[in-house]
């Protein structure tokens, strides 16, 4: 989406050297905006362990160029000695997040690819590929998360037309996620492409704020109205007409329709239901788990340090400062997910369309998984 | 309650000087434990405008004490010249919180009480007694909700013997917000007086932190375990049996029991009914409001300053700083309180005892209302 006016994705080949890996760092933002050159697989790592970058999506794109840079620098003596030094960075790479799926898979997938032909020229080049294509193919799919779902948003246009549709988000599910548009905001954008009056409610996402800090950041940048809240003030927006719709992102969704997000999404599904706002959930197909029934009894929910809560980070004086919110010594407790039961869920917008968050509805659209 | 292993009150009058009251200044807490000396008219107005105290029942206190400074320093050539300068101050005293009753209340019981005696001696030893009569029945009110809310924590403590019952709390409802106590507090603070293991979740509550900042030091001072958690946690914590009982306090409670509390509160209340845990509302009758009817439709919600939500002061090196959380550019909207429907709330915890929150059991506790 856009930043200052011109188009970009969260991570492209550098345009005068397609040797170079180009990534916007997302720590400083929205008060810095800086572009990263990634140039070695150590880079790379970093990049992604330190979170340079963020977000299923991009995580597993980041990967993909990761072992594009590996192809790179592997030495080409032999084959046996490419591929062993393949193996290892792909190792590196998987050891960054050992949680992210996508991460995973975008390394397996290269390492596929390239298996594919036996020249080393040909392995460097088909690795270049992949790394595209997997960033395309994340674009692509968030594009049509975005086509799919806009039409929510045109049908509650069309019961109030010329007024602003008001949708409230939590966390940032946006383009900085994911390669390009982002799920939970990839309606978002396509309504306010074309010309739909939107709004959005941004939940500031503590204790993280990857509402305030990322969503209000990239809305600002391509030039759709919102406005900040903190956590507690979607149920009051609600009661007093002021949501018509609730888009969110998740982390993973069960096939019984049971939702992972961010901590704090179930508290607004809740308040969604009680004042008849419909509450849709945008999202990949992978990031389905295809396993798991019951999301609250099956999914374990990450503990994070304590430290996220006590204490957070801001701009001060040109330069960022972390202050202490609580007395020092009082404990405190940071779960970094929740769980959303598939009934609060008014309907999964993936991919391939719209569905009911339910097992009927889910394999109705993935028919393959049955 | 205790205060490094010491019992204080919020205000009180100078050990050595009974022309002075002392207030803990809240300002800086929970970093920095400062009691300040109040010997004016002006100082005590200052200190209730700029929020040195705060919390409908402290700042009734504190407009009774103002009264009584007043009543020391005001001339005493004449009765009339006396009653012209009170006059004066009481204006002083109202403009300072024009929403909150209890300080007009206050002000108007000192100057009812000090226009029953002749003599300028009379009035000044009256205003003093005035004071420190409304101080007391704050506190004997609050110990009161403590004594009949403990009954509900034993009712649950007798279900799970020597396990600990684990509260869950919203805001700032605590003995700062009073002159000893507090509301949602009482019963939690009577419970570990009697030797019951209890534990508190500690909302930081956003935008303003009187979780994190107020709720959480005064626990830990008076030695109560807790845990401070992020405003979007307690939704989780219920889904998983983490919460026996949530109890908050309250702004303004209707007669038909709905309530007017801290922004984020109803989203806890959903939460808990979801859940089964029950949400209980501690208050002095004093809250009531017995003209309204429908909280949601006919409470008019404050709206505070957005930089309230941009920003966030901590303690950084000793001092305190100032940082940006979000764009600078981006706007952000900050809803004060949220209306919970009487549908939400278990029961009402009051100086009388507790009832159902309905116009049946609200009338039914005070009946002269009827």
């Amino acid at each position: 989406m856009n930043v200052d006016g011109k188009h970009y994705r969260t991570i492209w080949l550098k345009e005068t050297d397609d040797r170079v890996v180009q990534i916007i760092d997302q720590r400083p933002l929205p008060h810095q905006f800086i572009i990263e050159d990634l140039t070695t697989v150590t880079e790379v790592a970093r990049a992604i362990k330190e979170m340079h970058i963020r977000g299923a999506g991009l995580v597993g794109a980041t990967a993909g160029y990761g072992m594009y840079i590996a192809a790179l620098h592997a030495p080409r003596n032999s084959v046996a000695t490419f591929n062993a030094q393949l193996a290892e960075d792909a190792k590196i790479l998987m050891a960054t997040r050992p949680t992210a799926v996508n991460l995973e898979w975008a390394v397996k997938r290269q390492l596929a690819a390239m298996a594919e032909v036996a020249n080393l020229t040909e392995k460097i080049q088909i690795a270049k590929t992949t790394a595209q294509a997997i960033a395309d193919e994340d674009a692509e799919f968030c594009r049509r998360i975005g086509e799919h779902g806009v039409s929510l948003i045109e049908q509650i246009s069309q019961r109030k037309p010329g007024q602003t549709i008001n949708i409230l988000t939590h966390c940032n599910a946006g383009w900085l996620a994911f390669v390009d548009y982002g799920t939970a905001t990839a309606p978002v954008y396509a309504a306010h492409d074309k010309g739909i009056p939107v709004h959005v409610w941004v939940d500031e996402t503590r204790p993280r704020n990857q509402g305030a800090r990322l969503t209000a950041w990239e809305l600002g940048q391509h030039g759709v109205p919102h406005t900040v809240i903190a956590d507690n003030v979607g149920g009051h927006l609600m009661q007093h007409g002021q949501v018509d719709l609730v888009i969110t992102g998740t982390d993973r969704t069960l096939y019984t329709g049971d939702v992972a997000n961010k901590i704090g999404t179930y508290l607004k599904a809740l308040a969604a239901k009680d004042n008849d706002v419909p509450f849709y959930v945008g999202l990949p197909s992978s990031t389905f788990d295809w396993e798991k029934r019951d999301g609250v009894a099956e999914i374990p929910i990450e503990q994070r340090d304590a430290t996220e809560v006590k204490y957070i980070a801001g701009a001060h004086e040109g330069g960022t400062k972390t202050v202490l919110l609580t007395p020092e010594n009082s404990p405190a407790a940071n779960y970094a997910f929740d769980v959303t039961p598939a009934r609060l869920v008014t309907a999964l917008i993936t991919e391939r369309g719209i569905c009911e968050a339910s097992e009927d509805g889910i394999l109705g659209l993935y028919p393959e998984k049955r």
